[in-house]
């Protein structure tokens, strides 16, 4: 009833990240009923970034150039680099604007259930670069099993081999304006067990203040 | 950073219906990262649907051929007419596989939210439908308020037209498998309201047993 090819689009919709079945099924009919506004310039879209974005060859950002802009910045901190698994863990931190180094994108984790490895990570690409004036590496990486998984083989295989950079990861423990009683042990226990001197803490109190006034 | 035709691919995605800024880039990385198995087929599939797809002439649903195969079939009941929205609702009536009567797609419900006015739907053509050897008419609308205006409408405008036809909406009251305790006021009203006498009740008791023990 609903035709093969309408069929085969639901199918295929329905397997995009955070869609379902009945998601997919909406976003099918909203894209028949909106061709001229919506479906038209998705195909045009969906062609131009198929056409135009690579992956860049030094840090694997997907750019409409080779290399990309991140890379060809000449105002970075080319003794920092940040390891991170995609893109969407550049654009977060680019949100915040306070790293000026580069970026190394793994293009995802060691995954036990995906059965990601890490001959299936930008690794080459990465021995390449610590062996190139990197000083420091600040690894960026999600707060889940693959995120550790993949921060230990980094560890253990590969930071070793160049032993003059100083290498460290994201601190854990409270995200800004979390709640005592309402957060996962986990993250307690890191939150008490990173616990800082308060003399060596980033923020003065003025920049607290003003924190807590953009949340009210 | 982004790029603009990449911007604009997230941009156009975070309007879809469910999706947000945060869902709408997931998706775009996805589909960037799965060019030969996701983005070329979803190109085809959009090209496809665009080419093949129309709507009914008679109905308004959307199909490969004109008229539909629902409205070309012959085993339904041609005196029997289900109004309903759109396409998604005829899916879920057809899934139910109770109903044999043809349907008409109104294309949307009257909102005053949406801007969305009488001669916005699909009138036109049900009256054409109306005057034409239907009997009986169900009223198949959702229950919100826009549901509730269009139904409004119907009733006071269209129906009186045809004072031959006999017209029912769907029955409010419990879902199947509802609790008392959670269900909203409104619905508890509804149900009271339209209380009917046990030798009347649509399904025998073992009907009834055999779908608690579905559910169990």
């Amino acid at each position: 009833m609903v035709g093969e090819k309408l069929y085969g689009l639901i199918q295929l919709l329905s397997k995009f990240p955070g869609l379902g079945p009945r998601s997919a099924r909406r976003i099918a009919l909203y894209l028949l009923a909106h061709r001229a506004k919506v479906l038209k310039p998705l195909m045009e879209y969906l062609d131009e970034v198929d056409l135009r974005y690579r992956y860049c060859s030094v840090c694997h950002y997907l750019d409409e150039e080779d290399p990309c802009g991140l890379c060809r910045s000449k105002t970075r901190d080319s003794a920092m680099l940040c390891i991170v698994a995609c893109m969407g863990d550049v654009w977060a931190l680019e949100r915040a604007a306070f790293f000026k180094g580069y970026y190394h994108l793994l293009g995802g984790l060691i995954s036990l259930t995906h059965g990601k490895n890490p001959e299936d990570l930008n690794i080459s690409t990465l021995k390449t670069r610590l062996s190139k004036g990197v000083l420091e590496v600040v690894v960026a990486l999600d707060s889940t099993i693959d995120g550790q998984s993949t921060l230990h083989y980094l560890t253990q295989e590969i930071f070793p081999l160049y032993p003059h950079i100083k290498v460290s990861s994201l601190a854990r423990g409270l995200p800004m304006g979390g709640e005592l009683e309402s957060l996962d042990q986990a993250t307690l226990m890191s939150a008490f067990w990173g616990r800082r001197e308060i003399t060596s803490l980033p923020f003065s109190s003025n920049a607290w203040h003003s924190f807590e006034k953009g949340k009210s």
